[in-house]
């Protein structure tokens, strides 16, 4: 299914080059406020054509919203929101429909589909389609605003490049206003430069997303399968071109040993119980810990690349080489930046609702 | 819920010092042909006490089936199968009960169920719960080897020290015998070396969980929320201590280039389409690509350790310093092996009643 | 939440003067041919308008469908399909929302929703809905046609005018004609004379409606919760106006004898095993056997009518008198018809696919 | 699956002739106070043996809770809950094997499992798998209690013997305590008598449970497929025999106008919004009107009976004759009260959990 969250649920819509792309939002109850320009403000942030480091393609993404909300609020029925697709030639398409791009879904869905999918532009494998989880996400945020709760994302790494820790919040906001949404000033134009190069080469780059969610309560999530980390790695894993999802310490983890891993607990300034270190990533067998929960998403360098690669001919039955015509992003990152924060509010919202925490108003 | 899986579904029971640990499994068709001892033989991988490198507690666990396996046949019936607690003496979680240790789940349980819940041993955070999981990936396994498909996992690296790439499946066979699960024969000593080291020291160590699935068809999986990284990542990240998960490249996809990660599709010998490499981890759009689906599950070091540490007197809102006693795993890993092959059987199992590719007779 | 159906999930959209009513429609299999006219054919069959006896509103709905059907074909994403409504004027809602109308859910969506949902026309509430359902189901019959199997209902009374029995399938297409969906020609003028004489008098009429699912192969539907009974009743009983279902013999079992009620097993000349009556309603077991299975749904006479009624002014905490305005159905069986077979439809499929008993193609 | 309830969610264990009958219970939040005795008192009222009319068979069921309930409290685990089944002798079902007897679930399992399930005393289609439904209920009661709220039923009918409408609460309580469980005592030995003749005669009888859940305060239930309507037929058409459900006025409102069925808002004394007539069996759009809920259930006579009936040898392809042995209940009403509010109280209760009603502690 298409769909994700028991009491705050979405279902994605429509497809690359079909009609739309959006959602289905389930669960947001009768009188929540909601501004939907806050959903085209999130919109904006992964949008296409901001400068010269991501594609030239243009989309001016403006959020429709058909059912649901009515002077700005909720009327508790299902809100269907989606932005209309741009008519585009499918024609490249068609051409490339016996080569499987490489690192694309092409391959895999035509054998499952049998031909019968939609395949312009990716269809639903496309990362277009987070789009709906973009709209989504932003709902979900203003929920969670008013409980006090903030989700924020950030680049971590391009490459070789690696930020160094973040102090929230200032640099947070600092780092969404620069094009490449890294929260360290001496790192903006390595980025740049990094990204540009090998967009020059006809080739693209990795990185990492890291994410922090601040001000939840202690014991949100729920032992085992609803884990915070089970629920957000799920639908982390379902965007686009993610390879992997790390919580605190990591993979790092590895390499410690448990009086070095183990976060101490201590008494703060308010005689609130907190922990001096956070490699548990603000989690505890599950539950929120009052910490900040910190999880990191690696993306794959974009597929898509102008460099020529070896293919097969399905019909055929040969090997062939192969190069890619279209405008690409040569590092998906910046743009995954807000992905990664709106796709975290959902499930976070849905833990909440869940879990009867709280009344939202 | 302590439940997860659509078609094949199943939840979890009991605790670690009640009366019994197990599992319901439903979507057994009936007249699957099951044996028990195989369920026995999974147990007996994930038991304690097998060697001087795991802990000394000694556990016979034998499976009992009460519901839905009749003669060697599953009768349709939900499958209520579990293994008994012996009796434990709880006074020691008792004595620490307003002492959260470091790590544990004890501060968050407490905040959450306000001392309502099972504490005993950790309860139903308690590793020993894992043995619910291993039962019902013993029985998933069964219905996936008809099907071709077998689920191999080993120990791929402890600290700093890494086994090199396996070639299954005799090295996996090789690595399920010898005490650490590692397919490298250079590493078994060193492995052994370490831990046992960490242990005098009254410390622990972390390290890294292979896993490999094969012989699944091309297609296996969803787009979006069911993909095959969504499922597994959800179950794998419910295992306590998990702190990341990766499939394929993983997060060194973070330092490549596009050039370098897509994988170029070719025909082998018998015209089959493959990829000459596997950096995608069998998995394309989130479906199965035919290749090995290949993932990694890091294990932060045991918490319990005999150091000494600081955590706070809940009660009288003071810092305390603490030293835990109890025998204890100094490495969790080589017990983790069996309980991420297991998991990840019970979601590919589910993946596929789901998509409805066979009729398992 | 609005959504129904495990393998055939259907979300119903909107509101009665929103901007639309539709529905999203999961689970049918890329490449399934649907024909986009049979869907409208459905909802010509349950549209206002058409004759005396039912309200003189007039909607030409025609259906939309903005995702998921390409050229004639499923393209595996969800389907999003609804029809657009009027604009109309809403004022008389206002002018009544303290004084909540007998018989509706004006009183209690207003107490659960604190006058947060939308309130004009019924909003979610309305009758006006089920163009989601009848959409749903139009869907579903042409997948279950290609099974061989069909869904049939007709009018089998109203107050106190009982068809005879009907012998499928002449009579169904015959009843499907005429104004008031009754197989029983001898009864056409008596139940339009009947409404339209209550329709003079302001006040409104009930009915029953039966319906018949032909092709079933033994074995459909499952024990306990998921019996073709539970499954059935439960969207059957969430279509406006309905007090009762029963199967087969239904409320009249009551009555009988376990000698009478059994229905005896025997061999057709063909040889294949059926049973001499069907007091059964085709369901053993929560299981078809094979033999039609028959349901009746009875319908309470239309809430709204003109004649004086009481009710409380909730912001004056008074009681008052009331008249309703507006162009209402004096009987709502003949337009019911429609809804309770492509509902059923639904059903049937969910089960059929949640079964895994056929590939639809 | 044998598994109903989103919030409050319980699955059922086991068949007739197995190790055990039970359930899988989960959602209630740990603290929450239960008694296992209130669990053997509902057990006790569906326990047969009881009477000189009921089946004569010995049951002295007393539940086994093993995971979830410790010292009187919820832990917040999945509770296991079990009667253990007595040895029988089951060589007279597979004497009966290839005759399948009219009116049970014989035949549809037969095609649908292939053999494979247990078919023992009817196995898992026995209505000894109530016993799970009344355990989970008395669970679920005694959660509502504390809300206000109760769960009443009793028999309305048996035969053409219909009882006069019951003044809550005291008729209640004395239906619970004659053998009949009917709320009128000049029915008591007519209804005795007439079960009496027809066991005599080696038949029986159907009848009809009439349920009464008293406290819902306004606005509990949802629209459409979470109507209150539609989550109670679901379950209450699960249980085995069940022919038909109706609210309010049920079947009688086909024969109604409009002016007689709306129920007219009026204030009482206490200046509370109540309904004059409560046709609507306390339920409008779905949802709770503050009026007594009110639902009626007819049960089939009992499919075993011992007069000579006709089946097919499904082997030899013939027909047979075929006459029953064994003790058999010859009205299965009065056993099937307890049943019914026990079932009707778990869906009350996932209604309540999932509507974030009250706070249950």
């Amino acid at each position: 299914m298409d769909r994700i969250g028991k009491e705050y649920s979405i279902t994605l819509l429509g497809s690359s080059h079909g009609k739309l792309v959006g959602v289905i939002v389930e669960g947001v109850p009768a009188g929540t406020e909601l501004d939907v320009e806050l959903i085209n403000m999130e919109l904006h942030r992964r949008r296409p054509g901001q400068s010269r480091i991501t594609t030239e393609r243009i989309e001016s993404d403006s959020v429709i919203v058909e059912t649901g909300i009515i002077d700005g609020k909720a009327t508790g029925e299902p809100i269907l929101a989606f932005v209309k697709n741009k008519d585009v030639d499918s024609s490249y398409y068609d051409s490339i429909k016996n080569t499987p791009r490489p690192g694309h879904a092409d391959f895999t869905n035509r054998v499952k589909y049998k031909d019968h999918h939609d395949h312009r532009g990716g269809g639903r494998a496309s990362g277009r389609m987070t789009v709906g989880l973009v709209i989504a996400g932003a709902i979900a945020k203003q929920m969670l605003r008013k409980l006090g709760i903030e989700v924020y994302s950030y680049t971590k790494s391009i490459a070789q490049l690696v930020a160094r820790p973040i102090n929230i919040t200032e640099e947070f906001i600092y780092s969404d206003k620069n094009l490449v949404r890294v929260p360290d000033e001496n790192l903006i134009e390595p980025f740049i430069d990094y990204v540009t190069k090998v967009k020059e080469e006809g080739d693209s780059c990795g990185g990492i997303v890291e994410c922090q969610i601040l001000g939840l309560p202690v014991g949100v999530g729920e032992p085992w399968f609803d884990s915070i980390e089970s629920k957000l790695s799920h639908i982390i894993f379902s965007i686009p071109a993610v390879k992997g999802v790390e919580f605190g310490s990591g993979f790092a983890a590895s390499k410690m040993k448990g009086s070095e891993h183990n976060d101490e607990f201590t008494l703060d300034e308010e005689g609130k119980i907190v922990t001096e270190t956070n490699n548990a990533g603000g989690i505890l067998g599950g539950l929120s810990n009052g910490m900040p929960v910190i999880f990191r998403t690696v993306f794959k360098p974009t597929s898509s690349i102008k460099k020529e690669q070896k293919t097969v001919d399905i019909k055929n039955k040969t090997d062939v080489s192969f190069k890619m015509e279209g405008r690409h992003d040569p590092c998906i990152v910046p743009r995954a930046v807000p992905v990664v924060s709106n796709a975290a509010a959902c499930v976070i919202l849905d833990l909440i609702l869940s879990g009867g925490y709280y009344q939202i108003e």
